[in-house]
């Protein structure tokens, strides 16, 4: 709550337009809804023109619906991530325009298309099987109002494939970089531009991969400044980063 | 190199400006200079407006001196991180301006202070004894031409602390935000802005804290989706994102 | 045993209501029926006012209901807990007044609701995925005669969520608290009470979150000074542990 | 800040006794002091009847008699944990009543010895090597009001000396006991007991003991459903919630 | 191979009743069975008195199949450990008298029963749960050609259980004892008898368990110093080195 | 891109048989071909003589049918490694010569049988469970051009199996050590041999073998100084470079 | 306290040899001397035929001493590990006798020589570096009564040093097998004798051996199957072990 | 022992040079020299045409100086490594002609500058820091008769250093590559040559680089599948493996 607003109803209790009670519940009022297993936040929204997003990992297809539903009357983006067939199944029944993003594994209902961000954000992946991460990222990119651009399968392995790109990497006013295994790619990245890379490892590898932990202590430890990590297999939460900062 | 830089080598080649051993060699010219033990990357500093920067852990005085000398002739803003008093005691003798901020174990050669940053970046630490990587932050920044604006002391577990100074973080482009133990800080901050969120662990703390790894841990796995995560202790390096940040 | 005990027994044994050896057999006498799988202790119940409880992960539906029988000629509450609808199938035949709490995974027939606790507890959780565990643990302390309130969905990336239901939160004599991913809550719910905070540790979360065991970290590492921890998903210890502090 | 105090500075606010001004910075006041590297929280103190508590470790001398100085000013009892000869030289002048117990590794200023616990506190450690965090434990216990009793060198591998003293354990409202090696100790002082055990493991043995994991775990993983953990070597925190729950 | 039969080659050799090339044969026969993917070891079985054992995990049923065949000529017993339905379908047609061990995943076929122990060999074992890697020991030991006594359900927060079995504890020669969650129980029974004790910690329990690490740890830091300790789950391994101890 | 071609495009340039554009082209072209989700490097191959190799794991029948499409065309032995059933039956249908090698969970479209290392690759494998590994390594030696020996089943705790054989093992060129559980067995043959040694740890084992990590530390850790390690389970990683050093 | 004890008790109570209250007593009567911050266990050394033993790791010089001086009355040997030349220097005044094994850090006060062990216990040790622990088990083992053998320097890499000493080895009633790095003698060893063999890992190594981990995991899932382990570095617990199965 | 000498030793046996005694001792014969804590292998040197190597860590000045006294006779290089100035000071004494490579910390006494090696060995590393593993690499291959070129800090944010010295690097025959934190440099390096890549994790780093542990899983989860790895700052063991293969 701001101090503008305070003010407002400081005033507003001054000149009797608010009794104490009202006075003391506008001071306590949030604008978010309980479901009881659920609060949603349409604050958040309102304040940060952010789709509005529910994490599906965990939650029933009763949850997730009941969710919708209570978001679905805003008009806002919505974003279901880490979901499955049976949630689409029931939103498509309350809202016919989502669509399903399998191997994202994210549903999109998609109201407004207006660009947020004042460049472009580049996804780069180092394998084919990165790419379900890299694609999560890429849908969340979208539906938050960026231009994106994705290279997928250059590991470091293969620099070539990589340096012939890099005019399109240049491009870039923010990069996503997803990689598994030894997690390298966002260092050599980091090194071919001059703007922030926010680094994705994936839990792709078998062995002393140990789902993603190779790939995370490697970007961690990375030898260009300019990147930073976000946990393993969370496309989403780089693509909201990095249109955060493609909208300064 | 870029395209231009091809196509101009190729002309000169052709109307006999260079002959094919010139061309060859300029079509593999790179401006670093080679040390032996240190290839100083001039390079990176034109092409980026960064300082020049010695990472001096593990760094005899020799090698650190002869990296400074080198770096000396040009006239940008030179930092020495993770350096010691008797780095200090020899940098005196090339450069008198040097500064050392021991808390910070920064040594800073200011030649410019212009600000380069567009806003304000706030560093915000959890206890005290996190001061002095959010010191090594702070001294980060201002070399690299931020504004920057400082919150020590607001842990977790006394919110009013942090409630008080929420119009401050408010006002922050981007924030750098420093904790150890169980490394929560991050995510309460994140929650209560709507830009970028750089989390630094630290290493302070005992028994079960891992000497960072909880508080690491902590922050990879924020519940707030605009926070990243950068090495344990790494202040320096969330200061060079947030720079590259506060610069679009 | 205590001394009373043993005071009694000699006294017999010299009056000669008890022959050596049956005072050799009473001081060895221990209340518990021995199943040849399993001791069953109802002497704990006795001397605690207990439910009755049997950890139902990795028992046969076979094993159960045999401890059950023998349980179930005592009056006290029986609680079944991480047990399956086969065990419910069977135990419903030997008590149909039993009831499953599936979210829960637990099992409860109850003889008795009297209430022992002198004050309310509270179960508060961060997230929707966090709940079968905050309900395992209001299963708990409602069948161990505790008056329960709960508060989900209150995790710490939206602060005022949980600062709007302070007043219930200081209406708790000691309150449980369950989160996964970062586990920050319990510190910031401790900063906000002055009595014990049990902190419960999920497995929920992806990736670096290693299974709870973010979580668990955090909160060992809690900078709030009144926060206990107990092991990833035990959502059952934190009740027991609550229930004895409620009685106290 | 609770509802009683706003509706007062609204109040105030409405008769003129406050200006909009004052009523907005009474709306922020918050009783904290900032030391620049420190908040100190005499609200805490107030509220709860805790002493004034500095955690010592990685602060300089002159941070720790600042803080010291900003509290000694308020009648109640200030701990220093984790403190070293260093800083009790410097306290010392400004509290010539100051103690320091240097096994504990702890300072007390004590100003009042009133009782504000209901009954007795019971320490348990397994080993000799333990005795320093037990005896940080019963320091702490002591400062904050509470009559303590202790039991040292009482290891499973020798039941009998445990066994010998059950009397004296029945006796506790509260027990903490502390661990090194396999931490089993609160599992069988958990089974003799009916009250809540805190368990604090230590970082006492070697090889695969790894500074107090073995015992941490084997904690957290405790048979007795009556145990709760803090930290390795934490005896200051399990000494704060034992005397939250004494207070009960 | 042993002194003596080098001197008997090398006499046959120099008598004439070995060519040169027999005797280097000789020098380098080994009492082993090629089967490709296996080499069965009856050279073992001849010097140790060992039954023939096989380790089914990961064999397939025709591999499990072939070495029984191979092994089944001899006339010792033959143990099929880890094994599964499958693998004693097959194994039926081969040896009628082969009996399946469910809850133990073992196979025996035993054709002698001679005691070669020289006195009882003790299972302990903490939890139902812990049961059929105890009952895998029993099996082991009693193929091996040892009495057996065992005691189920006997874990440290309910003593009374175990100290009320002492005498049949102190007549065992030595002592397996089997545990999961904190594996204490090793530590306890250590402390009660003056023989050797082969601690087996359990895979039982879950979250911090971390599948049988805690109670490893635990057995490995026992301040019992009779205590050794054998892999998670390896009842098998325990019964072989209880069994060798119970022959000398 | 070799300095002999460098200069070559130059001096197409200069005599005009390059136009401007098409130098330039030809400085980028890279002989990969972009199928959008993978960048198939037919470079590798022409430059070392490889097969062409397709890694299976995570990528759909589609993906990787559609790279045997893009490299069919090429008279080069193909590998796919970690494939299943599924991907073999879609590539019958495009290459019908293909061979499926279940165990080592391998196809190979052997196009030439040309022998290209100058001596033989044995190898040796620890367990009877060990073998899949140790099949992947011999056919991917095989499709590389090797002569391969092999020798199964001989594990250090039954030495003369091993012994038995050194002379076969004196013939390798070099060596690929299979093994599970403690990894023991490249030391062993290590010390053995005068040629290098490279170990590869497999998932085999339970409890704490802790899925390969115990073997990869144990050969990390070896005592013999010829040994090099690859990752766990990675069996085609040791024949590559196996062949390599054939090759040299 | 056995029956024996409890029935003279009962016994001599009943004819009025023992009063009420002294029955008592002795039903409570304990052979441990309570030093305050040491409960000496006379009675373990009288049951046992130990010597009485001190871990003098993190004892004072003070704390030591006056256990031994509690000690030095009784006629045992008495025997301090993980002690330190302080400690020595007072012992010696209390015991002149005592003397100083520096390589195992133990200190011997020996009262009597008389053997207790049957047969020869063998200590075999992998590297120089493993000696001390190597020579701690020696020193134990000599001070409770066993004739001992050691091998030192044989390690896995270098077989012929260890099968050349075969026959000594084959002599031993039991064995301990001391190594650090990859931990795999004790395998090796264990195939080649058919008694028990109880492995210590050392914390000698660098970078993946982390302290003996890589050891004591080898050592665990060792492929012989007569292989028991004790803690890193525990040279103490397995001469203890050994010992005990050398007098049975 | 080979073939044929085991068939000399039969014939000299059975013409009656040898009695059966001198047959038997001869037949265990073996060139190694017992030193009581150390056996000098004597026999690897003639067999593998080796320096004699001493690892120096943990050994005492008394001990090294004895081993190397023993090999000083023979007419081979001897290397010391992991040494230190003491270890000099007294080699010296015995070697005049001892050089110390302090940066390496090692020790070599050169009787022979023969080439072993049919090739040249590049050493590639990452950072300044990285240097003395890399010198340890370097020391190594000189002493066993390679030639050697080096390539220092190279790191592959600033691929531009690596891409420049691509000839230098396409000339080696085999490559050792040392790299520190994310340890990503074998990877690139790996793809721009077509020979095996020895790559060598530095404990270099800090935070969540673990002393190595980061830089190790990178290499071994390398996307490049020439590399194969050694233990963490083991430039010594690269160089042995390396010279193995540049003699082949």
């Amino acid at each position: 709550m701001t101090e503008d607003q305070i003010r407002k109803i400081l005033e507003d209790y001054k000149n009797g337009a608010l009794s104490p009670d009202d006075a003391l519940n506008r001071l306590r009022a949030l604008p978010f809804e309980d479901l009881g297993f659920a609060n949603v936040d349409h604050h958040r929204v309102i304040r940060q023109g952010f789709p509005e997003v529910i994490f599906g990992l965990g939650k029933t297809v009763d949850q997730v619906s009941r969710i919708v539903e209570s978001m679905y009357k805003n008009n806002h983006n919505i974003l279901v991530t880490r979901t499955t067939p049976a949630h689409f199944e029931r939103l498509k029944q309350i809202a016919p325009e989502a669509k399903f993003y399998e191997n994202a594994r994210a549903i999109v209902i998609q109201k407004t298309a207006e660009i947020l961000g004042k460049g472009a954000v580049m996804v780069v992946s180092a394998g084919t099987s990165d790419m379900p991460i890299a694609e999560e990222a890429v849908a969340t990119l979208k539906v938050m109002g960026n231009e994106v651009d994705s290279l997928y399968d250059v590991g470091v392995a293969g620099l070539h494939r990589l340096l012939d790109r890099r005019e399109r990497l240049a491009k870039a006013r923010v990069l996503i970089v997803v990689a598994g295994m030894e997690g390298a790619l966002p260092s050599v990245v980091g090194g071919l531009v001059s703007v922030p890379v926010i680094a994705v490892p994936t839990s792709v590898g078998y062995g002393a991969s140990f789902n993603g932990v190779a790939a995370l202590l490697g970007m961690l430890n990375s030898c260009a400044s300019n990147v930073v990590v976000v946990n393993i297999d969370n496309g989403y939460g780089a693509a909201v980063v990095a249109s955060l900062i493609n909208r300064l």
